[in-house]
């Protein structure tokens, strides 16, 4: 997946399925923020039952991943360059977080 | 809330709650679009049932706001003022979006 995929809306399957929503505040410290960010989406689409994913950064960032169930969320979260990006996460790019755990049960689209 | 508040992580209680993922891709028609955008955030921050907000947009927009029941929610896309911004968003602003409706079950913080 390139950037101008991640700039869509992804194209997930009839719900229910599951989401991750990760907000973000960066630090000013760039410590290889921009080529670890690229690499985790592109190990995230090798994981299985990826479905998706979507990001934006103002001064928040959000990015949502959508997966078809939450074995694979907790398959994704312990993969292990992703856990390294993790610590790196908490130890230089980000000064606060929040990652939300979803199930998403419906939705509307216009031109989907 | 002013358009600070809206760049920060939104401060919800502990799980469950509700979601709202609004991502969407724009026209290039204005027709209003910023007022109107400031305002419905003001409208939801208004609502019943309402626990935060948080937005970013680069190409892809993403708008996530957060609802104690499914039934605050309803309450919400049947507002009659953001009624009339929904139809104008299908007939200017927006090129495609969709909106997903989840459960939020779990959440992990740094410095939430």
């Amino acid at each position: 997946m390139n950037n101008n995929r991640i700039n869509l809306i992804a194209a997930t399957p009839p719900p229910p399925y599951y989401a991750v929503i990760f907000t973000s505040l960066r630090t000013d410290k760039e410590n290889g923020y921009a080529a670890a960010s690229k690499r985790t989406v592109e190990l995230a689409i090798l994981q299985p039952g990826f479905l998706g994913v979507e990001s934006a950064r103002e001064d928040l960032g959000i990015t949502v991943s959508y997966w078809e169930s939450l074995e694979a969320i907790k398959n994704w979260k312990q993969q292990s360059e992703h856990l390294l990006a993790q610590q790196r996460g908490r130890d230089y790019w980000y000064s606060a977080y929040k990652t939300r755990i979803c199930k998403v049960n419906a939705t509307t689209d216009l031109n989907g």
